[in-house]
Formats: structure tokens, C-alpha cells, sequence
């Protein structure tokens, strides 16, 4: 037994071995510094619903509660109102997805599905192949079931089959066990990039064979900002592919609403395991969006967000341009986010107390490795801030980065480049960059 | 590797070995018996949401999205919105509980809390010290981390300390870990019962010396018919208690609101479990409840609630003592929930069946335990039904019970009494029972 707590914690000894792996992430973190007014936050992941017109919501709000008032009060079911999984249908199939009423399962935002997922597949020690990078709470979640990540490379057209392929064999020749390969296919998070259609049709055919099911993670895809985005993963496989939605892109987070797609029998366990961590999403948050749905321009509330992102996507790029010219990043056709690639002797952990300093914030790149790697990336997220905000954003970075180069390269005149630098105290970072 | 399905499931073999305890629970098939219009249900826990003036949600609603709209549409916080928190500290004043805003996590709806806890404290094969009978949904919970779950003994006054003290001692006599004891002290699912003051103390300090935390579950408190509800356990003991609390029973469900108050160390380990599992509760639905504390007579709401319950209380002891005045049952002094005794002969779960061809409904009671106990058991229900709809379902039940003494007398004069019925289908009754 170990019954015996510390001065700390008293029940220090209590806890479960998984809990190992619960730490504050560097998002977590950055959260607090993203709060001040006078810091341009180049780091979150905030959709911008101030472009969401309020009444619509609010009429919403008003139908259900004459309408419908006792029973979006009450309790409702694990899987969610069929009303709003109709609606759910209709969103899917603007990606090619068909599917029947009865294979969704509606969770308290895509998150949760993340982790009932994770909940019902998951033994300790069970491998989870994911992009590198890969969408940071995602890996807090697999590593709340003590799931070992290993990351499959990617490039501008998203994740390599020939990387995958050869993760799947390493992995296998360790004697470890696969669950699933987890992937944000199109303007991932953070990479901004989107996998090819022939990628698509490869990744479903690896993993067919190879018996890996697939957990399509895709928040950003109708926030396409050229042409048509590519049709979903679970397009074209069925059986093999756990499909995770969300309304917090297209509508807004507050609600807590997303969704799986799932074949049957896992589907069915996913409303038990629903069950039995909330009883059942918010009914009240559900009847609100299914009105909206049923009774707005959603499709043209959706054009208003991709052009809002549009602009600041340009913004962006436009800025890196002007303001980093030697660096390279990615070039995202949709979504939130930019993947900058700094010069190999820059770590963007240790740089970003100084970043703050200058007003500046963003998410260093091994926040989205499980492995230690990324230490050159950071993600930049173009989402929240004004096209203006953005471009002065990217000065101000600019400052930092061409200072720190500056830096290393007095540093390097006098003595030997240092490889490692210290580590920075990224778990409480308000309270040292004041 | 077990990466083999069949042929109802290709990926039966993936699973994790803690889905072996997720199985459809009794309650949640009767959902959709009770859901027929002609049955009387004194099978479900559904507040009286009619109770509540959808006026005041409606006034709520628009005070937030009149002034703090953005806000409440856009990702909260793990821990959960200071306003509310502050608001919640006065609920739990009501009660004897002292504690600071910074010691509030909020989650979604209390069984969410439940959820948290145990996937912070349970290895496979812990032991959670439950009151048996115990809620439903709890022990599915603990079941979906494979904690064992030992039953302690209550009378009419809660749990039984001397009980408490055995099995503790029998349970580490046996080499196993204790994590914690689960409770509902006050009005209890199901058995209605309410632990006195006295034992309160003692069984706190049974698990203060025994180093054994309390997970103190406080759904029903404020609903008291007489004088007022004990003070909680955590108004005596705060190291030692993780006390949950929730909205959906003094205003609403739908909103799926809940919290936990917990000691220091574990409240920080709550609020990341948090984040991994729904990045934030509801901001939506936490700002209209902040607001409606803030602005509504909410305690005078909840007198309301209180009236309503007490009106159905005594419906349902009147009709008991009028239509089966052989048997034997417990008297809520609050909360939704009486427990009754059936004859040692009847089986609450195969007799379940033709209840409901005769048009009632009840919980039996095997779902409330975890080891098969409960057979002549049942749980009724008064929160939901009006008070003749109550009176007509225990008379509906009085002829049902009447009905099975009858055939085992008449069954009993021909052949040996059958000690073992066959198992009824309970998992999928509204096919059967048509």
C-alpha cells in the first residue's frame, strides 16, 4: 500500500499511476499571458465569435425556451438529440461524408469524444501513431491513459504513407501494440498543412491492412479559404474510421458540442462510456444549436468565418514575408494556424520569455511533441487577433528572433555554440515575464 | 498483439480491458420504457423542471448576451468561471461549508466530477468503499476504471460505522487498497435514507485515522421537507473530503453544471484532468446560471422546489401505506427517492417485466449494488410524477406484488418455492414487454 501522503499533499500517494502523466501544458500556461491587452497573442486557438451576430443566437434561445423550455431543461440521452444529429448529417455531407442519424454520438465538445475514445481503446503501454506535430491537448489525453505516442513525419501535403509505414513496422517489431493512428488531415493543428487526396485514399489502405483504426480529427475543415477542402477521410472508409466533429469552429465554443462517427459497435460503447462521464451533453446547448441550425444561414454564417480568417491568414503570410523573409513556414489553405521553422541553433521554448517581454506571444513547437522534438517550430495562430494586430504581431516577433540570432552569433565569436540551453520555467510563465 | 475482430465487430480485440466493465446499466434500458406516455414511471430521477419559471432563465440568457456575449461563447477556463464559483460558495454556506472560490472546480453536471475523481485515484483493482445500495451511475463509473467495489452496511440512519470499520479492515486484511469511500449522506439514491449527525462525525474519523478519503456526493441536501439538512461532511473535515455539488436538482439539468471542492492538491490535478477531457465546461451555460444566482430569488426557487417534492413524498407514503401496508420502506425527509422491502421470496427484476404491462414502473434493486444484493429491492421515485399519478402507480404496483404472492403461495402448495427465477432481458425490455 501507499497510504502515506507528504507536507504538500496528504494523499500524495493515492493517486492513480496515470495521473504521471497530467501536467499544465504550455498552452495551459500561455493562457494567462494571452489575457493581457497590451501582448499580441500570436498562441491560442481562439475562434473569433464576435463575427457570430448574437441575435441569432439569442432567437434561437427564445424558440427553444417557448417552444421546447421543460424538455431543454432536462436531462436528455447519451448520444444526443436526434434533432441536432439531422443537423449533423447535413454538415458532414458538405465534406462527403454520408452517414445515418444513429452512428453519431454528440459529446461536450470534440474534446470529449478525444478522450472517450481514448477511454475505451487505450491499455497502458498501447502505442498511438500521430502526426509530428500533432494538436497539443490531444497528446495530454493519450497521455492520461498512459498511451506511448510515436510520431509519423509529415511534410507540406501532410502525413508521409512511406513514415507511416514504417512507423507501423518499427512499432510492431518492438512487440508493442497499436490502437489507432490519431490525424487532423486538413489545416491540421498546428502544422496548417493539408493532406493530399491520394495520401487520403493511401493512409485509409495502410491502415485497412494493417488493422489500425483511423481517428480523423477534423475541427477546421469547412474554414476553407480556396476551392473546396478535400473530402473527409471517413468519405471513403467506413469501417475503419472514427469521425470527430465540432461546432466550436463553425459556430462557437461556448456551446460545448462536437461529435464521433463511429461504426456500430464502438459507436454503442461510446454512448456508454458518455453515459457514465456526464449522463448527457447539455440538452440546453444542444436545442440551441439544432435551432440555429434548423432556422439560420449556417452554410452563410460559415462564409463569414472563412473570409474573416482569410484575411488574417494573409495578414500573416504577408508580415512573414515582409518582417522574417529567411524563415520558412507553412502555407494554410484553411484553418487557424501558420508552422514557422526557425534557424536549427534557436529554441523557441527559452525564447519565448523574451518574446512576452517585447508583447508578443505564440506556442513554442514542442508543445506538440510527445518526444522532445520541435525545439526550432512555433506555432502561430492567425484566428483571434485584427489583420493589424497580426502584422504588428510579426514585428515584434521579428525583433526577438533577429536579436537572439544577433545573439548566438556575438555568442558564437567568442566561444563554442551552446547546444542546450537551460531549460525556461514554461509551467508559470506570468509570473516570471512580468 | 490482439488486433483480431469478428463478425459483428472487426475491432473487437482493441479494445481497453477497462471496457469489459461498460454494459447498458437497468436504468438507462427503463429510460425508454418510462418515456411511454400511459406508463406511470417511479423508475427515473428527472427533477421537476416545470418548476422552474422559464421567465427567469429566459431574463438570464439576455442579461449575457446583452453584456458579456463574446465571453460566454468563447472557450472558459478549466476551473471554471470565478462569478459562478462565487455564487456556489454561497449554495454551499447553506450547508456549513467554508471554503475559498480558488477550491471550486466547476464540471459538467456532478457526475462529470465523479468521473474526474475516479480516473485521478483508481488503479485497476482498487477498492472504493460505496453505501450499499449506491447510486447507479456511480458505480458504473468506478466499474469503467476497474475499481472493485465493496459495499458498507446502512440502517435508516446511513452508513453503519461499525460496518465501516469492518470492512476496511477485512478489505486490507485481504491485501487491497482502499482509494476511497463513496457516500451520499444526505437523502440518498436510492435508499432515501439521511446519516446522522453523529455518525457523520465518526465515520469521518474512521476514514481521518484510517487515511481514507470521503468522496462526499450532495445531489439532494437543500431539498429538505422538515426543519433543515444536517451540515455536510466537509463542513467539519477539509483535507480529508472531496465534496460534489450540483445545479441540476435545485434549478436545472439541462445546463449540466456541477462542481467538486476539494482539498488543495487534488483540486489542481482536477482542473488538468479537466482541460484533457472538455478543455472547459460550458462557458454558455455557466454565465446564465451566474447570472440567474446573482439576479433571482433563487433560494426562494428552490423553497419552491422543496414544496413540490414534499406534496409527492407524502402521495407516495399514503399510497404505500394504503395499497401495501405488509411491506416495509424508508421515509425521505428530502431528496426524490423511497426504498422499499419487497417479501424475501420476490424478485423486483423478474417481476419488472409485468409491471410494466401494468403500466408502472420502479428501479430493482440489483442495479444499486455491485455485488448482486438487492434482489427484493426496489427503488420508487417521487420527483417526477404529480401526486395522483403517484397514488395510481403504487396502486398499479399493489396489484402487480399482490399478484406474485398470489402465484408463489398457489406455486408454493404444489412444488418447492424456485430460490433462482430465470433472468429477465433486462438489458433491452421495451421489445419484450410490448
Amino acid at each position: 500500500m501507499t497510504n502515506h501522503g507528504n507536507n504538500l499533499d496528504p494523499w500524495y500517494g493515492h493517486y492513480a499511476d496515470r495521473t504521471a502523466g497530467l501536467a499544465a501544458s504550455e498552452v495551459r500556461a500561455l493562457f494567462a499571458v494571452a489575457s493581457r491587452p497590451e501582448v499580441v497573442s500570436l498562441a491560442g486557438g481562439m475562434p473569433f465569435v464576435s463575427a457570430l451576430p448574437k441575435e441569432l443566437v439569442k432567437a434561437a434561445f427564445d424558440r427553444v425556451m417557448c417552444d421546447q423550455g421543460a424538455v431543454a431543461l432536462q436531462y436528455g440521452s447519451g448520444q444526443g438529440l436526434p434533432a441536432l444529429r439531422e443537423h449533423i448529417l447535413e454538415v458532414m455531407a458538405l465534406e462527403g461524408i454520408r452517414a445515418g442519424v444513429d452512428d453519431i454520438v454528440v459529446t461536450t465538445g470534440s474534446q470529449h469524444a478525444l478522450e472517450l475514445v481514448t477511454k475505451l481503446f487505450i491499455n497502458p503501454g498501447d502505442v498511438v501513431l500521430a502526426e509530428g506535430p500533432s494538436y497539443v491537448t490531444a497528446l495530454t489525453v493519450f497521455k492520461s491513459f498512459q498511451a506511448e505516442v510515436s510520431h509519423v513525419a509529415m511534410d507540406d501535403h501532410g502525413l508521409i504513407p512511406e513514415s507511416l509505414r514504417e512507423s507501423i513496422a518499427r512499432v510492431r517489431a518492438a512487440g508493442k501494440t497499436i490502437k489507432f493512428l490519431y490525424t487532423v488531415p486538413t489545416f491540421s493543428n498546428p502544422a496548417g498543412v493539408t493532406l493530399s487526396w491520394e495520401r487520403r485514399l493511401e493512409i485509409v489502405e495502410i491502415c485497412r491492412t494493417s488493422g489500425i483504426l483511423v481517428l480523423e480529427d477534423n475541427p477546421y475543415g469547412l474554414l476553407y479559404f480556396e476551392g473546396q477542402p478535400p473530402h473527409a477521410m471517413r468519405s471513403v472508409e467506413e469501417d475503419g474510421v472514427i469521425y470527430l466533429g465540432t461546432f466550436s469552429k463553425t459556430l462557437a465554443p461556448g456551446f460545448r458540442l462536437g461529435w464521433a462517427l463511429a461504426p456500430h459497435a464502438i459507436r454503442e460503447k461510446l454512448i456508454l462510456a458518455n453515459e457514465a462521464a456526464v449522463l448527457s451533453p447539455s440538452s440546453l446547448t444542444q436545442h440551441i444549436v439544432a435551432e440555429y441550425l434548423s432556422s439560420s444561414d449556417w452554410r452563410g454564417q460559415i462564409g463569414t468565418f472563412r473570409g474573416v480568417y482569410r484575411e488574417r491568414r494573409d495578414a500573416m503570410l504577408t508580415a512573414l514575408d515582409d518582417y522574417l523573409p529567411d524563415l520558412s513556414w507553412t502555407h494554410p489553405a484553411g484553418g487557424f494556424y501558420v508552422w514557422v521553422s526557425l534557424p536549427e541553433n534557436l529554441d523557441s521554448k527559452s525564447m519565448l520569455p523574451r518574446a512576452v517581454k517585447e508583447l508578443v506571444a505564440y506556442t513554442p513547437g514542442t508543445a506538440f511533441y510527445a518526444d522532445g522534438n520541435g525545439r526550432n517550430k512555433m506555432r502561430l495562430s492567425f484566428c483571434y487577433p485584427t489583420p493589424d494586430f497580426i502584422r504588428e504581431g510579426i514585428r515584434r516577433l521579428s525583433t526577438v528572433i533577429n536579436g537572439e540570432l544577433e545573439l548566438l552569433t556575438t555568442f558564437s565569436q567568442t566561444a563554442p555554440l551552446p547546444v542546450q540551453r537551460p531549460a525556461s520555467s514554461m509551467s508559470n510563465p506570468p509570473a516570471n515575464l512580468g
